[in-house]
């Protein structure tokens, strides 16, 4: 093994073209994923597949990891995994977690001397293709400096430094996805209530998803809507809901729309 | 009299730039406002100040209404001012009400033959006076071509067409207050969980509202929260909201997300 190998752990809809993206700019990759069938398709590009996350690491070296929750990092960061990692290496999270998670996750790796960075992404897998991702980067300063050149091979076309400490980055990533999706949440219910009145909602949608409520997710939203085509989603919105619903929680105070918004998400998936 | 004359009626925060624009473009104007000394600025450019709304209107003229709610529209549109407009004559409805209050109006004018167009506004008071509002036009067509121009004079930057049928216009016009609102609320309570868990909001809301949530309306809430200033806003925010519950229950549905956005409306004002 070199020791100049990247690791990367998942290979999901996001991780997959993510780590196509650093095979094509040249780089080592050793991949793992939990179902092992994900990594033919980068093994036919050069990748080397191996059977576990420890596997997939280099003494010192650098290792992304991509996952579902705070569950599978929890799982994936074992004594094993910290200590083919070693002092001295990098571990980047891209995971959509809770702060409290982070915090945790970066303090195990620091009593084994390596290092922790956050790095979750706002894109679709359309545009971690197109390298088009947003990253939200914290965690101290040389490992960031150290993946960044990385950051920006995989396709993270505008990288934000939310600083030194873990969970900011974190945190940037669950309220936006809150926020992006209570915008779903609300526009729905404007869809429902229009045709409920006998109103085409089609006039009213355009019209604000092109002035006054411009933004990616509602033209996305409003599109699917429009189209009678349910968002090729799974779950992911009402558990990063959850998710912020928990960080307020963990500070010690309510969400209470967001508790709505997961209620309302809950509603609509139920009639499908 | 001269017959060419305007009526207009309201002299509120974005009546009186609206009225202004009109008469600045060259136009005879009559104005009245509820209570009377709101007039004296528009008198001043040229205006004519009348004692009731009757008096404002031309017998098969033009009038406009800038008022608060369904209520003051409803104690406008009495039987000595329907007489006054006489056939012929069209309202310029742009007050935020309920679609069903519209239709009513529609239906109480055509019984004296002039016409209700609806035209409620999208726009602060600056962008009245910078002539950058969005208008939300429905009502029949020759009454429609026929003020398009004085739309377009006071300051309707872009009008959107929302055809024949009355409600359409006022719908768009409370889906679109509810939808940037509840994004305010769901922004006010993402600044207060980050600030509870000890993250400073400002990289997070500045990030957000720069790239997937850049609205003018999220830009200018951000500004107002870490400003530490409270908005400028009366109570129009949970006033819209919650006429857009109310459209819900004339549809004979529910909006359980507008009651929960009224409902945080509502615990963030009492915090002041």
């Amino acid at each position: 093994m070199s020791d100049d190998a990247i690791g990367f752990l998942g290979l999901g809809n996001l991780g997959a073209p993510i780590a196509a993206n650093l095979l094509a700019s040249g780089h080592e990759l050793r991949v793992w994923n939990r179902t092992a069938d994900k990594t033919a398709p980068l093994v036919e590009k050069g990748a080397r597949a191996v059977a576990s996350p420890a596997e997939a690491v280099s003494k010192g070296g650098v290792v992304f990891s991509i996952l579902w929750d705070d569950a599978s990092l929890e799982g994936l960061v074992t004594p094993a995994f910290l200590d083919a990692l070693g002092p001295g290496g990098v571990h980047v999270s891209m995971t959509t977690i809770s702060p409290e998670c982070a915090r945790r996750m970066a303090a195990r790796h620091e009593e084994r001397g390596s290092t922790y960075v956050e790095a979750p992404i706002f894109g679709v897998p359309a545009q971690a293709q197109a390298r088009q991702l947003m990253i939200c980067l914290a965690g101290p300063r040389a490992a960031k400096d150290r993946v960044r050149p990385l950051l920006e091979a995989m396709g993270g076309q505008r990288i934000f430094d939310f600083g030194e400490a873990i969970g900011a980055g974190t945190a940037t990533k669950l309220v936006g996805n809150y926020m992006i999706v209570s915008a779903f949440s609300v526009m729905q219910e404007c869809f429902d209530v229009l045709q409920k009145a006998g109103i085409d909602p089609k006039p009213t949608l355009e019209m604000l998803t092109t002035t006054l409520l411009a933004t990616p997710g509602n033209q996305r939203y409003a599109g699917y809507l429009l189209s009678g085509k349910p968002m090729p989603v799974s779950g992911i919105p009402a558990k990063d809901v959850g998710l912020f619903g928990r960080f307020a929680q963990e500070a010690s105070t309510t969400a209470p729309l967001a508790d709505a918004v997961k209620a309302a998400i809950e509603r609509t998936s139920s009639r499908r």
